[in-house]
């Protein structure tokens, strides 16, 4: 089945394995007329780029961005833009434990389970490596959106239940992690600004439903809220409602923003508010009970060095995942009236 | 656009408003051969039934629900299955008050901003009546799923933050809120038995981000979990990882199951376990402060009956969304292997 | 699996057997702000009524078009505009015959094989009867279409081979056929006004890509034509490429139009050209040798009313199918460019 | 707009421009368990090689593919199929030319008017050499099909009219238009052997409007055929219906082939056969009228090696689309009955 494709109207299909030649992405839909650079694309890559801290991997991914097509004199032509980040040569790499036994927590069991086979290096298909691609089509996303004044604000809020801008906590958190050989999760929080109202539709293509899909379909995420999400749950109906008002301009605001930015499905002009639980990163060093391919209890221990926690390089995902989802309701809303297309096409 | 349709090999598509002439809901890509009446829809129908008890609205809604195509001598025939239900006549009802002024919380302020016109009859097209149609839908796709063994299990977990199995404390709780001309949300938790491993894809289409997208369409949701969902935010990879374990017959169990039946985006054999946030009611019968369609600051009151918790209704429709969204990746898996395909077309 | 939408943009999604309770069809994304009643349906419904002429069948049917929603005081909404035609009842028919014998020239074996059943009466899926809802769907593309000047002109070219406006010719010619107990095919045009330039999209959903498959999706067509077709395959590149020239206005302008509207797969401001090639009615009264559905060798005999052809009420139909795809491709081409994207969203 | 993806679970998405970095396919739902090598694809590819005879282009095109993800040990996985093929350097090429006129019959001015710029370099998105990306996964396809004894059968029928079996009489021909700085199109025919009965949908998935769509949008072509196509037309119901007849064995046949192995959509199990006609080559060496990009009357000479026919290159990629399109009807006809699915998923 065909599952490497998202977006209805702006495109997103990634293929490529963590240790196979390449990974790379086709944006299909980008617009005619924007400006792109491979560096506009790398910089926001670099974001995801490991080693940045003592609790991400020091491995050094070199992840260069080549485009390929779709852009001609430094400007989007309208057809697709390939992009492509060739892998590092890893010739010497032992893979014969993970090749044979289940690691808990990854998708080794259900890939064999579903396909029959499957390329076990360092992750395949299922690495987060994968999420590079998503980026590089996030940046294309980004820079649609920065010219009609949208932008993101995206940070990670908690690291394993403490807040994650109390620094000494987190750093104290990490380290006791670190030294039992163990993992963290967090939540990556994303707010984006300058949303038009009238995004999104009002069933199921409801922009918070995308949305949901969007960064849920991040590999560790396993729950997504909108707006005061689960508290919403404990809130009353009069403490979560918000009450509309209207500015001197005439211009319609709410005067709080439980929702997070959307109504019904449709954005309402305030702040998108979007967060991503991410689980524990499942590789750790510990010994864990698992089963092998043939089907015999075993186990398994995880070397090499493995990141304590994923969130930090995975929040420009979230921001990449919200923005690719934009663009395709920012095009969808286009032909949402009769007067909008007469205007577009009077005087044809 | 076009966003009345979800599903990708069984689509479902809905229509209809509140208060228009029907409602109805087209299941395309319904397998033939499944004995499907009436009955079987009426019966799930029944379950977002209003006036079960006292805090849900007394209105008589008999929702009768009609097929008109795709069933020939009790069976499907692999044709589109169109279901219809019938609205009451609302002749007098009068709906100045919302046809003018934007209730807080609901869809009519981004409506009127996207479309420049609303059916504000009942809500219209964002009436909650349009998960009528869903569910219908929802009844099909549990038949098809119950001939492979699979089932549900979907409660209200929570109400207003407390656990719903405490009734007594329900009961004062949510009298206390009409009192208080309040209202409340709540946690639905939908567990599924017998789900095959195998089933939803390793990138965009995998399970978990399409149940997400499928969850969070449905109108009150703001947040939804896989497995253990937000907590595993705050969880560590050891006691995260679900252990693999192999049974005598060389089945693959998962010892625990945090991660709610999926890794990778693919379902592992373990239940699937869903949850979604729902926030409370919007409409309360208090004055709340907004502004009218000439973006005017005034207040309303929302007059009429309405229920101080939508969960307890909604339950059904979470369930529904499940069924078919697993349908979708029951067919989707069907061609992940080249020997799957042969051996269904060897000897043609 | 589903296959009764049509459309990306603008869906067209139809359901219903010939004599079943109901055929209809929702249209999902159409634009909100559009008049519509339901004599805008009716009156291109009435193009494809029977018994317009003795070669056309005389049973009556009076369909009558109902609007179900999406429509409010007049006006589209955005929301799916489902409409249904109740089918006259046929309680006293006799269906033994087809139920059990496959007729050559018809879809009942394929039906059986694939599905394993089959709603025999009167065709059902697969009667001509589905392509009313069809055109209902076409008459609403066709007002949208009529508000930036796009219009229609569709005829019957030929009928047999013979030129059709040879009224005396075909008239022999058809009543010796009757005579024969034998039936006919033709050729329907349809020319396409006010087209402007730039639909369609260079690679898979060309204009003529699109227009190809929505017109070889009506039953009895075996071929369809841009331009001037098969015969450009006869020609030479000097006399087919159409010269453009400049008007003084600055518009341009082809001097012929062997491309029939469509370069490159992109619109080229000229009008539209296409023809469909429709088989000769395959229900003809004489014996026909086949097979029963226990697969013996057997012969039919097909008793009641048919047309000898179906071409005349067919160009409706084929109008139809190229209204909806045009819209389609209108919606797709305004987000085309960052300068378009831009200039409906400034000032947001 | 997306549209370089055809393919609802198998899907291809090409991307490249003639002389940007490379052209390539990602392949998207390829069946894991597929035994896949380069080769394989480079044997199907070196079919459209240019410069196998003198009215074919002498200029040296080594396209040599790379796959670049989805194989794993010389058999796919069930991940994207990204292949790649590197463009030669064009550094020294003059394109004034071509940048600044409209070349008649090519896509020049329509990509300009869509998209306000256009990678004018060889015909860019719009150049034959995006249809080796076709190939490559038309290669794909047919080692599925392989697998289950579907096989093909394509050739030029026609040269200019001309019976391409006659060599002696084309050769004249060709030798002639050369002369005359003209060009000549033709005609493609493509034989499918072993399709199983049951494919494909009865309304707007039929497998001959998908494969009327899948041909069509390759660029030169004007008109698909099924079966006898336009001949049908004027033939009569009694000559044209194919008779059923049972073999002793039980299967069904049809005693004649006018239908082309499709029925009401669905395939009967005869041959599929399928036509192509192809417009004569648009770049011929003779002066031409045409405009500028200012909109200015001017003049065009195409300089260069063009081929007087491209239909002998185009022949396997009439193949390919093919393929491509009989892959996706094989996967979506595989969940079209509950007896299916349940045979699937029994002992899960």
């Amino acid at each position: 089945m065909a599952g490497s494709s998202i977006g209805r109207y702006f495109t997103v299909t990634t293929w490529g394995e963590s240790h196979g030649k390449a990974i790379g992405v086709v944006v299909d839909g980008c617009p005619a007329g924007l400006a792109l650079a491979e560096e506009d694309i790398q910089r926001m890559m670099d974001r995801r780029k490991p080693g940045q801290d003592k609790y991400t991997t020091q491995r050094k991914e070199e992840d260069q961005v080549e485009i390929l097509s779709g852009v001609f004199e430094g400007v989007t032509t309208g057809t697709p833009i390939s992009m492509m980040v060739r892998n590092k040569d890893h010739h010497s790499a032992d893979y014969s434990n993970i090749a044979e036994v289940y690691r808990p927590g990854h998708a080794d069991y259900t890939f064999d389970t579903k396909y029959g086979i499957r390329d076990y290096r360092g992750g395949g298909r299922s690495s987060a490596r994968e999420t590079a691609a998503r980026v590089a089509a996030g940046a294309v996303a980004e820079k649609i959106l920065a010219r009609i004044g949208i932008s993101f604000d995206t940070r990670v809020t908690e690291i394993g239940g403490i807040d994650a801008s109390d620094e000494e906590a987190v750093r104290q958190f990490l380290d006791q992690r670190m030294a039992e050989k163990d993992s963290a999760g967090g939540v990556v929080q994303c707010i984006v600004h300058g949303v038009p109202a009238g995004l999104g539709d009002p069933v199921f293509e409801k922009m918070d439903a995308n949305l949901a899909k969007a960064v849920m379909s991040i590999g560790a995420v396993k729950s997504v809220e909108i707006g005061d999400g689960f508290a919403a749950a404990r809130s009353s109906g009069s403490r979560n409602n918000d009450a509309f008002a209207a500015e001197e301009d005439g211009r319609v605001i709410k005067v709080t923003n439980h929702a997070g930015g959307v109504l019904g499905g449709i954005t309402d002009g305030s702040d998108l508010v979007i967060r991503a639980a991410f689980k524990p990163t499942p590789s750790i060093a510990r010994t864990q009970k698992t089963v092998n391919r043939n089907h015999e209890n075993t186990e398994i221990e995880i070397h090499g060095r493995h990141d304590p926690i994923v969130v930090r390089r995975a929040a420009v995902v979230v921001e990449a995942m919200a923005a690719i989802t934009i663009v395709d309701a920012l095009m969808a809303n286009m032909h949402a009236t009769m007067d909008g297309i007469e205007q577009f096409y009077q005087g044809n």
